[in-house]
């Protein structure tokens, strides 16, 4: 047999069985989408190289898988010209597409191209494959889904709250126990305008995210270590040990921040969620030390982590001033989150959270012992899917012993048995594949006891 | 403002309403798979070149979209080895990978490649888009999606009656009228067999076809000129005016094609498929002149017609037998149809057959009037979303106007208003877009009158 033919890296097929699970996570985050009012678009895989290249700062300009350009890609250039021109400008001579990174840009440039078309606030979701030419490792894939919904269009802090909810619904439905932490990037901004180091926000939130491990003295040496001055450092004191309730939090941040507008507004928009945010199945946390895609968001920040498993953040998002001026429209302000579909596979896996009517697939079989009993069976089989019950025939005649490994391995939970004397009868004999229970069964009676 | 951005040609972007027309057809057919127990996988967007190349003719190798390696792709070729080297080799060269043509190809990799975790009869569904670098034109496109579904490792006819049921079942669900047509490979072989004009085929189904447009002596002149014999047309005539019922052209043929063993083997199978599909919403009609793919079929050949809509084959499929013999596995029989996605589209937009829920987006739209009005509605959106309707608050305190337009861009067909009056009875009023009808409810009588 020749070699087994095989898949480029980093990417993968989906067997039944993880489609089943995707497609459970998918269609539960999509109908709390729908449920909130966002309505789903969808955007071509390849969009013109000019659309993505500098979006994503240099490193994502080579992450990006580039198309050749069909027929003569080589625009008649020499071997010479070839030769004297740069790999990375040959691929942009050579490719004019390339395959979409993320849903952010292909959404903004969306909005720009249809804005005549879309009523603001336009409230869209999208669940689509996104691609990336990252070396694979566990985990990281170089083609995976986003599930992204946001708002764009309107700065009320209102979609933030429905945001928060949309996260509280989905994990719920899970069954998967968060926390949500939300941060604001003006309240950050306030902290670096207040001690005067603007460019050192980053540093200071990943020392006193260690805060739990190290403890406050280191905490304080590594600050002094990334070049913060002494007094800096002791107005930064009641921030490192901020604790306590969220309110207790907001009132310390409003008393250390009183000299930052900024900082103060910041405050003002985390109060302003979280008053309306007092009903969530799931604990919501203010989080100073959460500073994702802080060179993008402008205002709320929010990222979410799994309370019963250890694993990196499975969702997050934040808003964002101006996501469309890079396609020349200024001025629109937006908010979004996005589901790490990927990550909560894993969670519902290791939880063994999935619904089993979600992966249950066919829910009945018929064996097959011939074509008078197959006859025999045909006009049953069609009463059972008539009544929505998800049913096949074992298409062949061959020995029982294979027919019912295929029940078993497609995890079929019933199957009918059909010989002489059930014909004889009138009847079908109903194999219950768990308890191995066998009922002789009419078939009004068998579409009863599977519906 | 700078030049609005853009897709590639070919390539579209799909509005909300779009979507919504798009999930309909797509979740009406995944319905029906699954009922007849097919089971759904992906495989990546990427495939490698050397799994696609060769699989779909020298024009076929030509449309496939190549991707850029990473990195250095030129492998440090000298400008001279470049000059040197034609076109299509570069592309090999530079090129590891491609976006996948069909979902066939992959199918059969996704069998050999995963054969050990399979149970054979394997029955798979797949939806995922392919891409090809045809020259775009009203109707075909680069970036488009395929609907497929098919059954591998069993020779049995059950499974070519089992797909027609599914089509019969598809197009009563979205209310299309449709003819069905099949036709035999075998039989077409047994035909030229007869004639001794094996080569012919194709010439004869074409010039059959064009009966009912320009009469027979036109069709047999056009034989004539096609090259054959003029005792073969004799041969011939009993087919060319071959009609009735679909029992009077099998009696027929089988006359016709008494000393054909393959031919007698074609008309015995579309007789036993036929007597299965006794009981079809839509017409069955064997029609010889059907002999799409020609080249890959090699047992039934199907085909859907709309009646109600001028349009081309809205479905298509049938038997092949050694489809994963190119992957080194040989000996394996297939069959399969595939719904034409965007023709279906077509279809239902033409005859109005989208049902208004399928399409219907956001429910109940409540009016913001300001915080504390919002305030009042927030706790009465959630009981309406824990109802499961699906609702939005405008998220800006802006003029009515603005908020009844967004409204009605997005059809929704229900406003709720809440001002100080409603407030101080503790109701909302409830407006019906459609018909203008106001009234003064409770929150439980809302959700009562939407649900």
């Amino acid at each position: 047999m020749a070699q087994k033919p095989s898949i480029p890296k980093g990417t993968r097929d989906f067997s039944p069985i993880e489609m089943a699970k995707r497609n459970y996570i998918f269609n539960t985050i999509k109908d709390v989408y729908a449920l909130y009012g966002f309505q789903q678009i969808e955007t071509p895989a390849m969009e013109n190289l000019s659309t993505l290249m500098g979006k994503y700062g240099e490193e994502g300009d080579k992450l990006l898988f580039k198309i050749l350009n069909s027929g003569d890609f080589m625009h008649g250039m020499t071997g010479e010209e070839v030769a004297n021109t740069s790999t990375l400008k040959l691929a942009s001579k050579f490719c004019e597409k390339g395959l979409r990174y993320d849903l952010t840009v292909p959404f903004a440039r969306f909005v720009v191209q249809h804005r005549e078309e879309l009523t603001l606030p336009f409230k869209r979701y999208q669940i689509q494959p996104v691609w990336r030419a990252d070396r694979p490792q566990k985990g990281r894939y170089r083609e995976f889904y986003q599930c992204d919904a946001d708002v764009v269009g309107s700065e009320s802090l209102l979609n933030e709250v429905e945001l928060m909810q949309i996260v509280d619904t989905v994990f719920t439905r899970f069954g998967v126990r968060v926390c949500i932490k939300i941060n604001n990037r003006k309240i950050l901004t306030g902290i670096a305008e207040m001690i005067g180091q603007a460019d050192k926000i980053v540093d200071i939130t990943v020392a006193i995210d260690k805060l739990d491990k190290i403890g406050l003295d280191a905490v304080n040496a590594e600050l002094a270590a990334d070049g913060i001055p002494a007094d800096a450092i002791e107005k930064l004191q009641p921030i490192i040990n901020l604790s306590g309730t969220n309110a207790e939090k907001l009132q310390t941040m409003r008393s250390v921040l009183k000299d930052s507008e900024i900082g103060l507004k910041g405050v003002d928009e985390c109060e302003y969620i979280l008053s309306k945010l007092t009903d969530l199945n799931n604990a919501i946390e203010l989080d100073l030390t959460l500073a994702r895609g802080l060179n993008y968001y402008t205002g709320a920040i929010f990222e979410v982590k799994a309370l019963d498993v250890q694993i990196g953040s499975i969702t997050g998002g934040g808003r964002y001033d101006n996501l469309t001026g890079i396609f020349g429209m200024p001025g629109l302000s937006g908010v979004g989150i996005s589901f790490g579909a990927d990550r909560i596979f894993d969670v519902l896996n290791q939880l063994d959270l999935y619904p089993k009517e979600a992966v249950n697939a066919t829910q009945l079989l018929f064996v097959n012992f011939g074509e008078s009993e197959a006859d025999y069976c045909l006009p049953i089989l069609a009463k059972a899917r008539k009544a929505g019950i998800r049913s096949e025939i074992y298409p062949d005649s061959v020995k029982m012993k294979k027919q019912m490994s295929y029940a078993n391995a497609k995890q079929i939970p019933y199957v009918a048995i059909v010989g002489e004397s059930e014909m004889a009868e009138g009847k079908v004999n109903l194999k219950n594949m768990i308890t191995g229970e066998q009922q002789m069964l009419t078939p009004d009676e068998l579409v009863a006891a599977i519906c």
